[in-house]
């Protein structure tokens, strides 16, 4: 007789609504793969009464969320309300503490609270899986723990967050300022009502931190990770980078450099003919460089309810086979606080933007400006702006420390010949 | 206590060599990471006395490699000689059926045999592991294992052999003809000495009808699968695809056309801006279209001992953890004997090249003969060729049915005007 488990899914949004419908349509499909019967024994949401083009039989619903940690007979939970605090935070400790396998889409929780998560469930022999919380349908987290198992990681990067990537992309393609970019991404389901975190790196910041810790064998690093959204570019940037041969794209980075670890989001300047350049849309793609397979590279859709629902099956998949792992590849006691460094020293070449009063003497005292602070150029165009009494300087550099372009600004910033804010955006060979 | 697990590796070419190496100096990483130690019990090989760049303690050498299988505290084989048949064949066969896991990197093997294997490592419960033998370190079987294992894949396709793929990106970036190419290929240890099997299809033919299996929940199907290779290919139809905006690649493909499944591996003219279209060198990539997850690519070193190594490190951490799963993904029960079609009524545009003696009234016995056997021309290009005599007529046709093609061919082939074997490459929208 094939055994059955038994599984409670708490959250019934788009996700939550695609992945009970799956499991319900699917449950015969899982069976024959992983030889135990996905039953699903509960659900639970804010409303049952809540109207759903799909049938909840009441005899199914749960009205408490956080019993079903406590129940005998439950054996996964799939944790599907997101947030870091709150109802998600508590049901998964609980959930975990009661040895129930749980299975979360919530990267904001896991990169919050993962180590300590991490350590309940191996103390407690059961599964902590969050595949679905970094990229969407891409099987980046299972790729690192399984299919790389073998590598000594040195860099992870990519695009990691499709709503950011849609409004860059169409800002290129379909000249758009950011803010109706954003507006197109929201009425196509791409952006979030409050699309806060997508834009400003904060949910890049909580996928780079997850695959770092796996990357690199660490706990998770929350303190000097750099992180930088899309806002401030606008359709000359978009434009002056075309002209230059680059594409912005909104980047994650994670590399370690002479044994420190250097966790980094931000947009930058990328070749145009580069693979990444070309991620466009919604896609994300992960770039992991390793020892001794070389580099991989992983693309596929980043969000939306199809994809995560591939990859909550696959977690899901994972807990019926009995492939009990340990969350972050290794054991708790052999995780290591690596050593993380701020990107103050951390190296680059930058496009500095400045719009100044067309007067002359200018350049020359940006470019002292500049000198003191051992920022040199490597190329410098300046043109007229639309309004004829200013002039926009692009200037691309030399190689510098982040720090020598912090204080370029700062003094930038300060003269009253420059009319905007000056803008620095890194410029990546990747 | 930390248990341990016994392995025999048997070969020590290349890869078996790296393997060994990495396994002697990464014991502790990977005791870390499973919890398991990964003990070198016994190494096999053709002879001790070979030198060696690396020490080989007399102490585990074992003279005999088939006895590895019936010893008793053997827990592990990794078998690294190649050849679907002979000690290879030998050794797996006994391996499983004395209940020992088995690991792989010998994909004409899986291909021809793994149906029998898969079967019998079910029933001793052992693992058959052969993530290595599908595109080196690219960790694509595990991806469809289990990261992807939600879904309903519908088509798999990709450039799944780095020396063929090699061969014709130096044909193009380098202008040489395909067979300078292949002695470059061989000078740089891209190619083998007897590079027969990589660049007549054969060994992407393998990778395919075992990712298909995979794919489609099916036996592995030997029968109707189209094989064509790269040999055929000059610099003219470089040249030729070049200025239509292609560039030539092997590909391998197998997709469901009305619930039947068609395998083919053949030369393929790709639109230049496409992603497979900018893969090159000995890098492989595989893209995966299924439901719901939509489209996934991985792209990675396809061969060589480190990218091999870790995908034979993958596989055995998947053993050490106990993760043993059925090798196909279903129970042997449970796959089915997929319907498989030729391609003969499958349908594709394609460029057709002819060389002809410069008379009038040619083309219009040419477009004569297409007319008849249904297929119409889409472009068309004629250029005399540097004999002056002869002229060259390229055309790239409107889709037509691969039977169609073969009659054109065929009548085309018995017309004295005709100077050359005519030619026709397959159009790729992919």
């Amino acid at each position: 007789m094939i055994k059955k488990m038994n599984i409670v899914i708490v959250g019934l949004g788009n996700i939550g609504s695609y992945f009970y419908n799956y499991l319900r349509k699917n449950k015969n499909f899982i069976t024959n793969k992983t030889n135990i019967i996905p039953n699903i024994l509960f659900v639970s949401a804010k409303s049952f009464t809540k109207k759903r083009n799909f049938p909840l039989p009441k005899k199914i619903w749960l009205k408490n969320y956080l019993s079903a940690a406590k129940m005998k007979n439950v054996d996964i939970i799939v944790e599907l309300i997101g947030g870091a605090e709150g109802p998600a935070k508590k049901l998964v400790f609980e959930a975990l503490k009661n040895k129930k396998h749980v299975i979360t889409a919530n990267k904001a929780l896991v990169s919050k609270y993962g180590d300590q998560l991490s350590k309940i469930a191996e103390k407690n022999k059961v599964n902590f899986e969050f595949e679905a919380a970094v990229c969407g349908g891409m099987p980046i987290i299972r790729a690192m723990k399984e299919g790389l198992i073998a590598n000594n990681i040195h860099k992870i990067y990519g695009i990691l967050n499709g709503t950011s990537n849609y409004i860059l992309s169409s800002m290129d393609k379909n000249k758009l300022e950011y803010k109706d970019s954003l507006i197109q991404a929201k009425k196509l389901g791409y952006a979030e009502s409050n699309p806060a975190s997508d834009v400003n790196g904060e949910d890049v910041a909580s996928k780079l931190k997850i695959l770092t810790a796996l990357g690199f064998n660490s706990y998770i690093n929350n303190k000097s990770i750099s992180v930088e959204g899309i806002k401030n570019i606008d359709q000359t940037d978009i434009n002056n980078a075309n002209h230059l041969g680059y594409k912005i794209k909104l980047v994650g980075v994670a590399e370690s450099i002479k044994n420190k670890i250097i966790q980094r989001v931000h947009p930058a300047l990328i070749k145009e003919n580069s693979q990444i350049a070309k991620i466009n849309g919604v896609l994300n793609a992960v770039i992991i460089e390793s020892y001794p397979v070389g580099k991989t590279v992983l693309q596929g859709e980043g969000a939306g309810p199809g994809p995560t629902t591939s990859s909550l099956v696959s977690d899901l998949c994972s807990v019926l086979r009995g492939n009990v792992k340990f969350p972050f590849v290794l054991s708790d006691r052999r995780r290591v606080h690596a050593a993380f460094e701020n990107i103050n020293n951390n190296k680059f070449s930058a496009y500095l933007r400045l719009d100044v009063k067309d007067k002359h003497g200018i350049l020359s005292d940006v470019t002292k400006v500049m000198a003191k602070n051992k920022v040199s150029v490597k190329r410098l165009i300046q043109n007229p702006t639309s309004n004829k009494k200013n002039a926009s300087i692009i200037i691309i550099t030399h190689e510098a420390k982040s720090s020598s372009f912090e204080k370029v600004l700062s003094k930038l910033k300060k003269k009253n010949y420059v009319v905007n804010i000056p803008k620095i955006i890194r410029i990546e060979k990747i």
